[in-house]
């Protein structure tokens, strides 16, 4: 029952099958990781679901934690309620390289866009990763982003990959991070998946399965600044309010890690549904939707926490040791997670 | 096709039969008026529709365009998306008062509130009318708002009546005022009508049919303070998101009439459909709803407008002239307005 | 250094002299507590400094986490920047109660309001203390909340007293909390402190000092309902904005005692400093502020989520067990409490 | 009085020297264009003041009054209150290119971003203009946007020009408008302005003056879909929350016009104050800020909906005839205005 093999288990709801957000069908992800002396940075592409996003757009909702952060195309999400393209994460000076990137996926896809329809809403999510990488250099490039998105598929790395190359998380290596919940409501089974970009957190802080262990608390100089971005899907059937609140709950998965939420750290979360996709083009007719009753809600809340807060540490877990700009070196936690491990079997800490 | 015979005609949509915020199927609106020497306040009840809007809930939004104001219920509103109880217009002060009579009625008719379920959320909102009525005073009773409620008809008076009795918009007596229109879509009728609390305005910035009359420039005295409550009813299934975007177009209603929404007034907009309605109680089945393309929405969104338009108007319109606390007198617009008019016919300036 | 005696110890951060809101300078707290048969409940004031809060008000912003709930006064508060009264906490169907006591209170010390100058923001909040308490009757009266604005002091109890005599916090008995932390900027030392009505969690997911007993995850049918009202105070001179921004970190304290903040719990945060206050009357003269530089706050974000954190766990702490409606009991946490640190003591668990 | 030799008049307020937002004393806007057979946009550069917008950043607030667009920059701005880097317009595909120039302009300025402190948030606006420009070709370059800013002066264009070129106006060529007022509070002089890149209405509800010729109404297939851009500068010193409440207001300035504020119709307000200036680096002292009394803002109100409703017709009176993608033809509205001002000049109608 416990995170990929590392014996850590967060909350007391069942994984998916992979502990991944690619368990919600049709969800998909891709990394490019780019790593050569000072660039160590890339691009992680997710795709929604099955078909073209823009014709049939997925229910979303958007909730911006801490906005010290430069992601785009949150504001149409909040008004319209849709996701209609994949999903990027990046560098913060890289937004505008995989706009491009993104554009030219949905252009070529749809050649109606701004010729017989209207534009399209590329969505661009970013942490700052310039303690590891060149930022000013903007190495990351539109058809780095566009591989990101052809390499997309149900298994991926998590760790120091695409866009969590350069990331740093509670003073370790940080970067890419997921896990998934599965549940019942109504005799009907759902998946709830989260991936997140983790680069936030001091070192002091950090809470392991409840546990902050305050001998690391010497690095005084460590801030909370960075930021997170977390991506959540899910099969449920919700609508965009409901969307909204259930991705309001990302924050307590957050908190359950140690954060403090810091001033500097750009934290926003993303939520779509796969069912209940909304038509770009009018038909004439009514639409239908079949969705969730309020009080059904609590245990997709449980199940957001549950994932934002495991996919933290399973960032963590699995980043390797980096080493970037100016010879600057962020270790694995693997080691010291590993060690925690041990020693909760021998007592009952971390059950 | 003018407003209530007089003539004005505000935007191009076509009304509903009455004119009034009750052409939605299963409104009603009921008055009680104190007049009394320096008591001119009242409480005003609109029911949103058939049956217990508790047990079966209407899909609502608020808007807050300035929230100078102490309504009560529309936090709720935001979170939840449903109306569960009447609503309730008065002066400020009488917002606690005209709670416990709506709790009072809530709680007879529903025994299990507060027994075997949770509470309600009841909604009142409210307009500073101190400048006619000696509203330290605190007249208005839980008993004038539960009759209120049961004198709720289809049929009702504008002007200054009930919640409106001490109101005062542009200068002039204000009150309450409505309107409707009823539209096409996809080869369905439907009708949206607004319910208006009126008490905002300087008297130099009242805008009729687009005409402003500088001659009324000198009451120098005269700011925009004061308060606009506007509710919204339709039969149109909209999802809550929807509505909300429709709630927030009130204000290009407001400004028609040349308001500048004020620092010191409170406007406050809420939104409600008769379709799709929410049952309380939660069987373990989805719900379910049938909904507009968002391409479908312009045309709500103009007759939010029109209708906000002409009940500001109409609210002025049908008041007469009050006299109340401190001798002070407010004027009926109704010779202005029917001058205005006049000189219209002989012109083409109010077409 | 722990909480009260307890031995308890949450974060880093050092305590103010009592370890409550009062810390703050001019801040007090006073409570009516209604304890008979059926009836148990009760009303709990916060005065929020010197002076008249309507002549120099203070700055002050608002965050709803979870809008289920019928608190009033929070839309001007969003709108303004200002607290101009005092703050109520009592049970859900007497906030209309509390409101005409508040009124009652601010009306005698100002007889300009309403007459010579406009009408004032009164901010009351809610929990819903049905279990325990017999709602529906609205036994709080308006002289019980004047008699709690008289009680107020700067020593005040924490527990089942007040507003908290019904509450139920993590399936124990809840109700009032408080806590303060002290720290310097800039050579400067301020205080911030917080005072909570706990009304939500459910048993099996209590956190403290981050250990979770899944040993009382056999209560099933508990659900994290209620709500909670989180009250912070701090003489930090703070913007408006920044006011908000803390504001919205409380949620990462509630986090850490394990909640998921329910779709039913109506979670809502009022903070406000003592410094800068705002006259009402404007003189034409330019207003002055000092206020921290942005990169000062994270100290105060780490402030707010320990404050919250252990006002959340002094509130079970301190309350004692309650017996009410239909004989139902809600038991003390406090042996509960005292065995998980006496055992502590005994291993490293709750260092 | 009237706006720039139109004879037209808005509102009662007095204009700036310039009557263009430059009059706000540091604001300087730079256009260019870029016109070719089907290529027909550009880019228009706003900075906001004198010196390094980072390193002093200027109090800003955003308000989105209709979220269908994909500017960026807003996030940052809701969070933190400051605008440190100049705005940029251009049309919906090139928000990216625009973003990298931009990026350019400042990492060239200050070497210190990404090394030694954060990164930099770069605002873009845009509308769609694919009516007449191919937009999928992305025309516009980063080294566009760059000349854009290099060019900024106190005086510029109006009309078919810059980010305007292919913009469309209730149904005529729109593009860049701009105004200002000056008014004194306190015995101060002060000045507000606005910048809009107009893109919206359809073309029956065109309102000048307050009058709407129905006569426009024959063009059924004209929709208000396209968006519009609204920014506000100021030498007022007000706090960001006051900020946002007059970024709020724009919304009743575009309502004069005639527009419904279309679904499809990406509105959105950023407004700063040249007052007030705040550091990038924190020195451990207090801030210091004065500000207006809240009483004091009506005057402001009034002022942001005249400019935005005089820019948006300056917009229509400057704009060429533009022909463009496909052939099509958008005819300047000059005559048709010219036209309206010489009839009221014999009547009565637009005094």
């Amino acid at each position: 029952m416990g995170m990929k093999g590392s014996g850590f288990r967060f909350g007391s709801m069942r994984q998916g099958e992979r502990d991944l957000i690619t368990d919600v069908p049709g969800v998909r992800v891709g990394h490019v990781t780019l790593s050569e002396g000072e660039i160590q940075t890339g691009v992680t592409a997710l795709i929604p679901g099955e078909g073209s996003a823009f014709r049939m757009k997925f229910p979303a909702a958007a909730h911006v934690v801490n906005g010290f952060g430069k992601s785009t195309g949150l504001m149409q999400i909040a008004e319209l309620g849709t996701l209609e393209t994949p999903i990027l994460m990046t560098n913060t000076f890289s937004v505008a390289a995989c706009t491009e990137g993104l554009l030219d996926y949905m252009l070529t896809e749809h050649p109606e866009i701004g010729i017989k329809t209207g534009t399209v809403n590329t969505v661009v999510t970013e942490c700052n990763d310039s303690g590891l990488n060149l930022i000013r250099e903007r190495n990351v490039t539109g058809e780095d982003a566009l591989r990101a998105l052809t390499n997309a598929h149900q298994d991926f790395e998590e760790g120091a990959v695409g866009a969590g190359r350069g990331m740093k998380c509670f003073g370790w290596k940080g970067g890419i991070g997921s896990a998934s919940r599965v549940f019942a409501i109504g005799g009907v089974s759902y998946t709830l998946g989260t991936l997140l970009l983790t680069n936030f957190g001091a070192r002091g802080d950090l809470t392991v399965c409840g546990r902050r262990l305050a001998a690391w608390d010497d690095d005084a100089e460590d801030r909370d600044a960075g930021s997170c971005i977390m991506l959540i899907a899910t099969d449920a059937p919700l609508t965009v309010r409901q969307l909204g609140r259930c991705a309001r709950r990302a924050q307590n998965g957050l908190a359950r890690t140690g954060g403090i939420t810091g001033g500097g750290s750009g934290e926003a979360a993303i939520m779509f549904s796969t069912a209940n996709r909304v038509p770009h083009a009018c038909t004439g007719k009514l639409l239908e939707m079949r969705y969730l009753h309020e009080d059904h809600l609590d245990i997709i809340f449980r199940a957001v926490a549950e994932c934002v807060e495991e996919s933290v540490i399973s960032s963590l877990y699995h980043a390797e040791t980096v080493k970037g700009r100016g010879g600057r070196e962020l270790a694995s936690a693997r080691p010291y997670l590993d060690r925690l491990m041990k020693n909760a079997e021998h007592g009952t800490d971390l059950a």
